[in-house]
């Protein structure tokens, strides 16, 4: 009598393998990818159900161990609190061991963390691992800017699609929709929809500038300055995110900026968003508490994105001999930095060559 | 002994005529209008210091004439109450004796009552009067809608810009920039800086359809459904803004969105204004109130220009068989007019072909 076969799932020509998903971080965002996710995996025959969520192991104040408490629990109590990830969920502390088996990768840390974490995963990911990053950020290097996908994709050698808003962008789409189509599957839900987009870097520099705006919002914010004041700054925000794209990679296309990881993904942070509830409460303090201590205070352990990336895009500005033409980017860093006050947020347009004023008493005496 | 020129300013030849201004409108934007030129004129030499505004006359409950007041107390006590205009505005009941003198005229009315001004006013204007509207709004005539500056050019055969957000558009600025930088001038202030733009129907329509959206939502507000649900909402609609304006003119430029009666006053409408309010209140009521009755109880005689807006749009995309191309505003007029729930305004992407659920469940079994 032949033995039964276990494996016959596996096994069978007739059922491709199964794609097995890893998340990379477990923060807020982390987390609700991993519900999305997870939510996902356990409905559709082709992943499969268990989803693993890397996290960075921390002890609670009550003693436990984040991981033992998400594992039991169900939850995020640090991240997110109060909601179910899914029992599919398994935390695990251990990074090489926690991406062994996957071939989707999910990168979503702090983009600070990044780098450290690709040296460590080289050479102990899958060959046919494919990779998406919900990571906003860029690292400056002496030859310019390096968005964190292309960090991931060149140091370990897999493709590497983004995230951002509701849009999923690939560098191989034109030619392979099939991954595309997968991520766009592995993250959509009736209450998050996603579309897919060519404009790889565009839709990157969406999600990565949009925080740079979002300290500039919350500057307004915490001036009381009112809603036309912010309005025009979102617009000149958003001015400058196309420019920077449009000049750092000649392929970003203006419509991405009217996609959800453009505008709507924009709005979203300059209204609510810890970026913008930061740089209210610097403002309110007249630039008297600094970031840091107010990250550590308001933040509870979650990251600010929009301060280092002011910082990334300020050392690119200046490198490149750009900053006149971006004044609002460049009166953030400044901002931030303490050499301007935060009431510089509306003036800068003053002495920018780019958004001169036409007209006005002065300009026609 | 020669007798004193008293004119000699005026009749010197070396000095060019001044420009004179009336201002058609007295509401809420007329009076910021107002003053705005106001304390223009009375700085630069080439304008006559007084501004005429035209008032439709009304009763206050104090018994007094709203224009009595307006002269006596140099405020609109009605519709910018606490706010000096300027001692050189003038306001005046009388409609025809209001634009006699003048060469620069300001239309800023409900678009619903410039059909009537305009017909009043043929053979009053000055030969070489300028106009500029600021009136958002459109009629729909058969043949298919006007814009209400190429209504007033039309019916007063006088070359009329537009200005929307902080943008001037003018239809001749490309052969003559003088008289776009004149309203420029006329408009300019430090904390007012407008720019002008060549595309006058992109102008004008952007100006119009925020409103649109502005009521979409505020229909998201009164259903306490987030930012992140207010955002995307105002995505959409400036999509479709983009898309309407576009397929009426193909002139219409993309980038004109990016500009400050683009995104900039799309977001400033969302979040304050007057038709987010209303419609704010018409959601929260389950639409059991009426818009001509929240408009009477919270406006104090302002008018709502949005749910006019949407019906007019609505006439046109049906004339045009546009209906399924424009989820949003089809849904905004429908939810106005009782024959959708208020919670249809997130709905609406489920049945619209240009929206596609990309992915999800049911798209991939």
């Amino acid at each position: 009598m032949a033995p039964v076969n276990n494996n016959a799932q596996i096994n069978n020509n007739e059922s491709p393998p199964k794609f097995k998903v890893t998340i990379i971080g477990s923060g807020n965002w982390g987390s609700v990818a991993a519900k999305l996710i997870a939510s996902n995996t356990i409905k559709l025959n082709s992943f499969h159900d268990e989803v693993k969520m890397w996290v960075f192991e921390e002890t609670l104040p009550s003693g436990e161990k984040l991981t033992d408490v998400i594992n039991r629990t169900n939850e995020n109590v640090k991240y997110l609190p109060g909601i179910k990830l899914g029992s599919n969920v398994v935390a695990d502390p251990d990074l090489e061991n926690s991406v062994r088996d996957a071939n989707m990768l999910v990168f979503v840390t702090p983009h600070q963390f990044m780098e450290g974490i690709c040296k460590r995963l080289v050479g102990k990911i899958r060959n046919d691992a494919q990779a998406i990053s919900l990571i906003k950020g860029m690292e400056v290097k002496k030859e310019g800017p390096c968005m964190i996908s292309t960090l991931i994709s060149q140091q370990l050698g897999v493709n590497c699609c983004v995230l951002m808003g509701a849009n999923i962008a690939n560098e191989e789409y034109r030619d392979n929709k099939e991954i595309a189509e997968k991520w766009v599957q592995l993250f959509s839900t009736p209450y998050f929809m996603v579309s897919p987009c060519q404009d790889v870097e565009g839709v990157e520099l969406c999600g990565t500038l949009k925080n740079v705006v979002a300290i500039a919002a919350g500057f307004v914010d915490g001036l009381d300055m009112g809603n036309n004041t912010k309005a025009a700054i979102m617009r000149i925000g958003l001015k400058e995110m196309k420019s920077f794209s449009k000049l750092l990679f000649s392929s970003v296309k203006d419509n991405t900026f009217f996609e959800s990881c453009g505008v709507a993904d924009l709005i979203t942070t300059c209204l609510g968003g810890r970026n913008r509830k930061c740089a209210e409460a610097f403002a309110k303090n007249g630039g008297k508490r600094s970031f840091d201590e107010l990250e550590a205070e308001m933040l509870q352990g979650q990251k600010l994105q929009g301060v280092s990336t002011a910082k990334e895009v300020f050392e690119v500005l200046k490198y490149k001999g750009w900053l006149e033409m971006f004044p609002l980017f460049t009166t953030v860093h400044e901002i931030c930095v303490g050499r301007l006050p935060p009431s510089a947020i509306v003036e800068y347009s003053e002495h920018a060559p780019k958004f001169p004023r036409v007209g006005g008493p002065t300009a026609f005496p």
